[in-house]
């Protein structure tokens, strides 16, 4: 008998938590009058194979004593968030769930001065005006780059979905230092590195990264073909790790949504929701089974060296032909695909990196494809694409996201069950190939609620340690104190140590991460303080400071120490174009200067032995006096400088 | 004898934390060759009186148990925190430290959409041309409304100092309703609303709020006297609590730093560090005392009734000279000026409403003012307003700014000593007074590390309940992992519910904020909620959505129910003006939508029952996939609107 939905985990039941699950989950589905097969699915959940009754007690192994640490004690593990349409990258400890960063990269950041220092615009990107392209994103997914299937502490990335593009990471500053518009494509959404060439043996770390794109438009998107949504197309888009510029694109059938790689470097995967190409959703869901798509790199990549490609539009980026109608020899196919039940969500590797895991979500299923019988498939060993299915078994209602435990055990969120499922791949395979009485799903635990990704700690890795798993609920509803109409979703934290999970800690957070990654924090060694000689236009010394004058054209060199800057006082004339660089020559770890200059909309920071500049119209004449807005100093009220701006 | 400052709680030595002190603190001092007295303040210190020697062990009383709420249980008291120059305002959940909310206010906020909706814009304000007046702000201090002494759970101010702005946030729906520049600053600092009317006693709540500037500049500063460092002043402002315009200004010698006020609505107060009117640094620190300065409304707003006051330059606030010089007569005067050790910093009101404390900040002094004393010069009782002193004791190095825990007890950051210092104020009164066995300082602990702000819950009320201590430390170095050069930085909980002071939480915080207040969860009941009539332009039925055009103006009018939008495509044209209005119409708590528009840089959300709306210029042919940003239901991802735009 499975444990009772409607059950607490002291036992009691909760009624208001099922409450609201039937009032919001279901509420637009009944009210747009649609019948999606769900409730069918519910019904056929009760026979379904589950462990043995959990007791109601939480197992003694885990607690909270080990998730809330004493104060100056350390957190053991990463955390790298997404911030969703937030538009950053978060750092959080784990398993204290503090939020220790946020790294800006797609939107201005008011803190730092991203998007408004020359340094920062130059990677934003800017319009012909010098204004910034783009002021919102929305980040979904982040990923680390590999060494021999772990983290090697080099980069994390980072997709945008409104404008399509790609931030890089340096792990060693936590800076974002590489933004990029992938070109032809609406809606990325799923991004994932490689972990190794699919050819060369000794380039055993990450080098590529690749991207799926969800919504499909013409091609060239430029007012052509409009309406003749027949001729709408997606495109699977591969970035290179170090240059980040677009290597290649495949056109595909339907649509790209989360993506995934082998440990092997021979494949990427994306689940498609759309293989209809439906552009309302009714149509986006009418057909039972859609797919999960995979990619031959290192014959697509064969195929671009022999110019076996087009272009689009203005675009310079070669892009090869993945439709199924071009690939139907498996000796020569770039892609392959797979079915998988109705509109799946997710696809993640197992780390034992033998399985690529769809989850259903309109279905109630699980689809366990093997990576070896796709590569047979490829090799002309596998008749049909589908015979690389080992298991597709029934785990509950809305499976969304499945993470690890290196112990062979998935785990994976239910968003209409508002639950974790924690299931056995093994045994699934085992019941999918005829014995009934293999026990799959091993333990259930309520989430509050709805739960979208889910991650545990290494679970990306050949590493995976099954110790901490972190579960994105995107409503809160009651789990915390309430502010008004727009609640924080809950990142859940539960001990899977052991055989039952066990829930510890609600961590509230700013909507809305989608998806992250934990890793040990050895795998990483940040630096604490720049280098004065990486930034080309530093002012080495307080003595270079002053303000010199090309016609109209300023520039103001300034350095900071604590608690004063370099300059007490600057002229400058109103009509001129100001750029004021300054660098922090104070070489203290944590000891941080801002620069505001009020009315003329300035502030940002340096960081120590930081260069940072900005450049501006001196449009106002008067007195305006520059401040120092990070607290640096007994003195830091007191650290000024004056601009005084001549008419 | 007092606590060792090696000494960590522990008892054991902790060197490296007085290593950083001795490089970081005192860099800036010693690098720029000052000698500002704080070595021999440091001298001085040992034979203060102090407590009774503390035992290693924290008292049974105060663990960390308590501190780390269990999943699903609720924080006893609402935080509300200034972001610093990330520019927001902060609700957070304490004792667990979680941030559950950021209300965007003063810089735009891309999760919501804040500054690039019409109605965020409007209350953001913009320049002629519709884009945003400024996208930088520097947040310092937060206040809440009072009635009879307590939070009345109507209003917060914040005030944003780049720019001189203050911002109303409504307290039902965490909101910023409003924002106003203030005529004639710079380096707007201290904000306090005041607790009831000085002469109406029916009016027993918040009507003003206090606004002090810090920097001085020439009046108007519009490039005249630029370099007459005499004639640069600043202004301490009242704004109404309601209306949020400005009803007066009072001209003073020297500038503001914090403010404070009575609770019989008598009397506001700044600390003024630079009587000086330096410009230098240097000159700003050459006094050995400056000034606690006293306004007294009534008469202050008997003089603007009275017609006694001048404008500066285009404003039309009404402004009355509270300079020294014209305020010689105490029967008469405005301001009332208090001397103070050298650059205080802080002043804060005690719960018992009979004193103002002010820090020494460069003295190593607390100053003690009553309330009542202050009057009675006003009255002509009192010879020299420095006989309000009550008390001045030495308290140990840096002091900033004091909580209080309403049994007696002050709490003050030590920035120097990275320390809270607790004294008792009756005790250092009668030390004052001569009574040499007074033991003021009853306990003193470490924190990580420099110490700006702090306060207790309730502290600033009449109902201090001396639970909950909090205090922003400015530096985190090693507290936390390391995550590049850019640090958190530390919120540190103590609970002082006891006689000892017991530190039990770290929470790192985003920099940086400043002021906060605490208070108990009882005190406020948000809406979770909008009201759709509450909305002028709300599209109240799906059955209203379509594409309305006036010539190259048009309206888009779009619903949103889960999972779909009203209109599953629209049509515009390249060169129209787009207006998209968008109401959600699911009434359920927190289901909220997003609404973004590919390369159209734009993005928004609608919580229940909100109406927002953009306008945008169609400048590019194609099809864009609107789609929903906020997750919502089971098919969100297929929650979309197709923009068709016609060349």
């Amino acid at each position: 008998m499975s444990q009772h939905p409607d059950q607490k985990l002291d036992g009691q039941p909760d009624p208001s938590r099922r409450k609201f699950l039937n009032t919001a989950a279901f509420a637009g589905l009944a009210g747009a009058g649609l019948s999606v097969g769900l409730s069918a699915c519910k019904q056929e959940q009760a026979p379904a194979p589950g462990a043995e009754a959990p007791g109601a007690a939480p197992a003694a192994h885990a607690t909270s004593a080990g998730v809330h640490l004493k104060p100056g004690e350390l957190d053991t593990y990463y955390g790298l968030w997404s911030g969703g349409h937030t538009g950053d990258f978060r750092v959080l400890g784990m398993p204290s769930g503090r939020e220790l960063h946020r790294v800006p990269c797609f939107v201005p950041d008011a803190l730092t001065g991203w998007g408004l220092t020359n340094e920062s615009k130059a990677i934003m990107g800017t319009k012909p005006d010098g204004s910034l392209k783009y002021t919102v994103g929305d980040t979904h997914h982040t990923h680390a780059s590999y060494k021999d299937g772990n983290y090697d502490g080099r980069y994390a990335w980072i997709n945008e979905k409104i404008n399509s593009r790609i931030a890089r990471i340096r792990l060693d500053y936590f800076i974002c230092d590489k933004i990029i518009e992938i070109p032809n494509v609406q809606g990325f959404h799923g991004i994932f590195p490689d972990k190794r060439d699919p050819v060369d043996p000794a380039i055993n770390y990450t080098t590529r990264v690749f991207c799926g794109a969800e919504f499909q438009v013409p091609l060239p998107n430029n007012g052509t073909d409009l309406e003749d949504t027949s001729k709408y197309r997606a495109l699977f888009t591969c970035v290179d790790a170090e240059s980040m510029e677009v290597r290649w694109q495949v056109l595909i059938d339907g649509n790209c949504d989360l993506t995934a790689t082998s440990f092997d470097g021979k494949l990427a995967a994306t689940n498609q929701y759309n293989l209809e190409s439906g552009v309302h959703y009714v149509d986006m869901m009418s057909a039972e089974r859609d797919a999960c798509l995979f990619f031959n790199i290192a014959r697509i990549e064969q195929a671009v060296k022999d110019g076996k490609y087009t272009t689009i539009g203005d675009s310079k980026v070669p892009v090869v032909d993945g439709t199924r109608a071009a690939n139907k020899d498996p000796k020569t196919a770039l892609t392959c695909t797979v079915s998988v039940p109705k509109n799946p969500h997710g696809v993640n590797a197992t780390p034992d990196t033998k399985y690529f895991i769809c989850a259903g979500k309109l279905s109630p299923t699980a689809t366990v494809i093997e990576v070896a019988k796709v590569l047979d498939w490829f090799d002309g060993k596998l008749e049909n694409p589908d015979q690389a299915i080992v298991a597709e078994v029934e785990i509950g209602l809305g499976p969304l996201h499945t993470a690890f435990d290196g112990r062979g055990n998935a785990y994976t969120t239910l968003f209409l069950d508002s639950q974790i499922v924690k299931w056995n791949i093994d045994a699934a395979i085992k019941f999918h190939g005829g014995d009934k009485a293999a026990q799959y799903v091993v333990d259930r635990l309520d989430v509050h609620y709805q739960p979208g990704h889910i991650n545990a700690s290494q679970s990306e890795t050949v590493a995976a340690d099954g110790k901490w798993l972190c579960v994105g609920c995107k409503f809160s509803k009651d789990r915390f104190l309430p502010v008004g109409p727009l609640h924080a979703e809950t990142e859940q934290l539960v001990d899977i140590s052991g055989e039952k999970m066990v829930h510890v800690a609600d961590h509230p957070v700013r909507p809305e991460p989608h998806d992250f990654i934990i890793f040990k924090r050895e795998l990483l060694s940040p630096k604490q303080v720049y280098t004065l000689e990486d930034f080309p236009h530093a002012v080495k010394l307080p003595s270079e400071s002053g303000v010199f004058r090309e016609g109209k054209k300023v520039t103001v060199k300034l350095t900071s120490q604590a608690p004063a800057y370099s300059l007490p006082e600057f002229k400058v004339k109103v009509g001129d174009e100001v750029t004021l660089i300054l660098t922090n020559l104070d070489k203290i770890e944590d000891l941080t200067h801002g620069f505001a200059i009020p009315k003329y909309n300035i502030n940002f920071i340096v960081n120590p032995q930081e260069t940072a500049s900005v450049t501006f119209k001196a449009d106002k004449a008067g007195v305006f006096w520059c401040y120092c807005t990070h607290f640096c100093h007994a003195l830091h009220l007191e650290m000024r400088s004056r601009m005084i701006v001549e008419a």
